[in-house]
């Protein structure tokens, strides 16, 4: 746990830059970050958010810079009329401190968490990191994205898994988080049922795609296997999930990834995190078409792409059965004495490993769907200018995903989904 | 909340019958209930528990009786060496009040509870009421049973699930029967895990059944299905379920049906509470054979009970899907803005219904094979004094349990379940 002030005399308040400079010029901890301890220098601060939710600044001091992450009570993209718990900075904290424990290499450290001003401070990640969305648009491969996101999903969802804890630590990991309750319904909503209904807060290009966004509210079959993964997500304590594990959430370079943001974190089920990231770089996948220009037309980098998904599940697969193997019986879930047959065992971790790729898919198709037609979009597709050019695109990838969505149980492999994008 | 004393100044001690009645005397509470409030007259105590977890007394006063539950640190029929909170009564006293909220006509009141002593003071269900499976053994035939029991389930299980609550109530009601953790673990080991491997606590009818233990022990196909049903259990907050819905947790006149000894309490999958109904009706249409005498061979006898379970079954599932209906959109679980076409509610509810028979048949296999070659076995059985006669029902119920358990998939209605049972 990191050091952490309870302030009972500082009730909260919104930072604003100056303040957010008095803040730290009052806290030792992020004082000695950055080379301040002395009083002497200058400390810069820079608002760099830009995500959904949350305020996010830069803060630069003589020697050296953190990064400090404030919950305001509601939602940044929307505003007050939206009210959001502020304690959603105590659960990214303590998935970042879990996760960071699990999987030190990709998830940035907290060095100060201050729970009544709903604000973390961390390591600043400094360039050439950006984020992975902004390099799956400017057409950067990672040559490591693969390897190092199996290695994020495999360690994290298998160690809060009960393939590897007792019954009883899992409970009390479930019950703490089920105080993040907020996030899990804000997910609710705008993944699993506003795509499905007329609501204002929908949105989509149009008139393009009107039709298609129709066609969505209309189609009863979709909504009950949407039905179906909602009931999942919000009943299945799997695993402790990042939450929101789109390419918006990842850091990178060449050779560093780090996962970020893990605020909507909750023991749910694993598929959810898996799918995030693939449903988003088939997102970019989609996009592609839309940033070729006449003297480069992208389809290697698309190739790529369906590489890092091919890659990702693979190796994610791979790792989670070496893990579990090697791990055999530490976990509640699977006794030794009864699981006891080599060939068993591997059955067992098989019908796994087909059910989590299923469920993955399907949650992966979900995420594409509803950046498509409902709030919160992203910028792969909203960065393209030409409209009728957006619009095609993301008609493919809206396709893709009903079909995704509704036939996932029929693809064996990875494999059989790439092949399905590349005849696209 | 029944009324709750906290009494620090007195520890937890285990009560024997004299200690109790110096208890009750210095209770206000149950003097009154008891009529001795006055100080006047007697106050008599019998031990009348015959679970496996408890002491239970019935506590008769001038004017009143009311029952008196304790519960020690330990499981009763094993003793000391096997250790076990005491804590479970506070949730027994939660499922209590909870359920008999929802369900008043079937739950007896709880009057008074100490945490510290880990003791409920609740109706008394007066005499003819006797616990079902005594009933069922007598051969006692109870018109109304199907009709109460699918009532208490449909209402526990729907009032207590996404279908009428929203996630932020039923995210707290998760958290809080997280901490019954320790009854889980009991029900995951005894149900889910010792039949299928070697251990101390198992026994069977021997030397007649050891090759049926033995096969239930080496069979992969079996291991894959209980691992599946195991995981359900661990991981799916469906409903608040009772958690261990025998016919020895029922009480019962020909006009009376009241669940008792929740104590295994927590959100858990409802096929579990279905399934332990059905699995022990099942248990004794099988050991009916072996209490049929010369005269009277019971083949009314057993149709009725198979008559029971079908009439649960499908008067539960009619009780269910109307309360659905009838409360559409109070839960959080089907939005009535998407779920807005009549046929398409049907449709999801005909989907939800068929995969909770499924899942109801595993766990009530599931529950019958533990009662043959597991720990702690049935009365229905156990009473037959003809060794041979006794192995010949077990065998029949264990061999239709592990078809149940691995084929469940394929019944298409509970009528085909009856005619497999029949046709044994």
């Amino acid at each position: 746990m990191p050091q952490t002030i309870l302030s009972p005399d500082r009730p909260f308040r919104p930072l604003d830059e100056t303040q957010l400079v008095d803040y730290i010029k009052s806290t030792l901890v992020i004082r000695e970050l950055i080379g301040f301890d002395s009083g002497k220098g200058v400390i810069d601060v820079k608002e760099v958010g830009d995500g959904n939710l949350n305020f996010v600044y830069i803060v630069a001091g003589p020697s050296g810079s953190v990064v400090v992450k404030q919950a305001l009570p509601y939602i940044r993209c929307v505003g007050e009329s939206w009210p959001m718990s502020k304690d959603r900075a105590y659960y990214e904290m303590l998935g970042l401190k879990k996760q960071g424990e699990i999987c030190p290499g990709h998830v940035p450290e907290v060095f100060f968490f201050d729970r009544t001003m709903a604000l973390i401070a961390m390591r600043y990640l400094k360039p050439p990191h950006i984020i992975l969305r902004k390099g799956l648009i400017a057409c950067i491969e990672y040559p490591l994205l693969a390897e190092h996101m199996s290695e994020f999903l495999a360690r994290t969802l298998f160690f809060t898994s009960l393939l590897y804890n007792s019954t009883t630590d899992h409970r009390r990991g479930v019950a703490e988080f089920c105080g993040n309750v907020e996030l899990c319904r804000l997910t609710e909503q705008v993944i699993f049922s506003d795509p499905y209904k007329v609501t204002q807060h929908n949105r989509w290009t149009a008139p393009h795609l009107d039709e298609d966004a129709r066609a969505i509210r209309e189609d009863g079959s979709l909504k009950l296997e949407i039905a179906g993964l909602k009931s999942m997500f919000c009943e299945r304590s799997q695993a402790l999930i990042h939450g929101d594990l789109h390419t918006g959430s990842i850091m990178v370079t060449v050779d560093s990834t780090q996962v970020i943001d893990p605020e909507f974190a909750f023991y749910g089920p694993m598929g959810f995190d898996i799918g995030a990231f693939l449903g988003n770089l088939m997102l970019a996948f989609f996009a592609q078409d839309g940033h070729a220009k006449m003297d480069a037309d992208r389809e290697q980098y698309k190739k790529w792409i369906l590489k890092m998904v091919v890659d990702t599940w693979n190796l994610f697969q791979k790792k989670f059965v070496s893990l579990w193997t090697e791990h055999f019986g530490s976990g509640e879930a699977y006794p030794p004495e009864i699981y006891n047959d080599p060939k068993l065992l591997q059955q067992v971790q098989s019908e796994y490993t087909k059910d989590l790729l299923h469920e993955s898919l399907g949650f992966g198709a979900a995420k594409m769907i509803r950046r498509i037609v409902g709030i919160a979009h992203v910028e792969d597709l909203e960065s393209i200018a030409d409209v009728s050019l957006r619009a095609h695109c993301e008609r493919r990838a809206l396709g893709f995903a009903v079909m995704l969505l509704k036939e996932r149980r029929r693809f064996r492999s990875i494999e059989e989904v790439n092949d399905a994008l590349a005849s696209r």
